[in-house]
């Protein structure tokens, strides 16, 4: 009997889990905040290196933790009866506020470059955030147009409705590994001189790396709690199994 | 009808896509020999920058396509009846090749680092790149603690299976993002003088880039399709929604 007990004691609740979330993201705003605030000379619009710094805070707040928010929200029991609408209303507000911090985290990087006379777009980190951010912004409106307008067919919707959830996960993950790729491109640009070389371990850097492994945390935390069967809405798992053969 | 032609077309069978996958992966340790051979020196055991180009090659060898093939072995359809030892060797027997390969990939740079008096383990790149390397060292031996061990208990196997297969996917991503991050850090090291600069997008920063990019979509496909319902093993299936309430 005690093995079933240790199975039981896997099974946490969505509830508590959500908080663990929560505070695990609200963290990792709060770090890189503290990051490019504390370090790197804080924050302004004048196209300088601290306008750059609103694009970190703005990524990871948008592209990762307000997306993880708005991706989790069918996993509240709450949204698994009652109408449906304002559940939608709210996922679809939780990404698209997601996907505007998104924009505005570019506009801060391309003014930077602008104003500095440097290239964009060359970097590996560039290539995979601005794809990871051109595929946010086809998901939002193929969902909004899917999901969201009255008149689409429910064909339209069952067909789409697997594609929209791997890509759901698939951009976070993007996103999570643009972050992390991005994290230790700036800490080699600002930390090559004298005592505070990256490759001395300086604070900083331990602080950054450190906030580089909590956002890698918090992704995989939110990619698992997607997959995980017992925490999707029932009907929505009789709908997947009842895909291949039914008329959906 | 012609919709329910469209959701049949999206029901891909795992043969063909295993095989684009397997070239995709092909493709990508070829493209990364390439890179190192023909712009970064080639490949030696004295332990300057061209040992360190084992590193490389090793790693998105092991750790990404060797390791996605053994994650992929229980999607094949022949593993689904008759005798399951056999299917356990080659998966335990893949990722232990792909485990071999990413400790002499790790061995390649810590041997460079020391030959040049450089630090090991400051970047965040190492931090992801080695807790992925524990993870998967975890993964591997509890993997062969539980599964082929013949006296492990049954209790045992069905705990830890959903964790196993959890790990799978997560380790893959670790590896993946830590390739991306690796491959941008190198490009940033590699091209800072002259006309080569990285910004000034040179042939091997359009190569690398690639890569890169090749890499990632390699990882979405595997975790992609290791999530796939209708790809999953029938009765793994059924054992998986029997977990909690059952003994397995």
């Amino acid at each position: 009997r005690s093995h079933q007990r240790s199975v039981a004691m896997l099974d946490v609740p969505f509830p508590p889990f959500c908080a663990f979330l929560g505070s695990l993201g609200l963290l990792c705003v709060a770090l890189v905040g503290a990051w490019c605030q504390h370090w790197r000379g804080g924050f302004s619009l004048d196209g300088g290196s601290r306008t750059f710094n609103w694009h970190p805070v703005l990524m990871v707040t948008g592209l990762v933790v307000l997306y993880g928010a708005a991706a989790l929200v069918y996993r509240i029991p709450n949204t698994w009866s009652g109408p449906k609408l304002p559940w939608k209303l709210l996922h679809g507000g939780l990404a698209l506020g997601a996907f505007v911090l998104t924009v505005l985290g570019l506009a801060a990087v391309f003014c930077f470059h602008n104003s500095n006379g440097t290239p964009n777009m060359y970097s590996l980190h560039s290539w995979m955030g601005l794809g990871t951010v051109l595929l946010f912004s086809c998901q939002w409106a193929a969902g909004f147009g899917a999901f969201l307008l009255p008149w689409a067919p429910t064909w339209l919707r069952q067909l789409y409705k697997p594609i929209h959830v791997f890509f759901g996960s698939t951009i976070l993950m993007l996103s999570v590994a643009s972050c992390v790729s991005g994290i230790n491109e700036k800490l080699f640009f600002s930390l090559k001189n004298g005592t505070t070389q990256y490759k001395l371990l300086p604070t900083e850097a331990v602080f950054a790396n450190t906030l580089g492994i909590l956002i890698l945390l918090f992704g995989v935390l939110v990619v698992g709690a997607l997959a995980r069967p017992s925490w999707k809405r029932p009907d929505s798992d009789s709908l997947d199994s009842r895909q291949v053969p039914g008329t959906r």
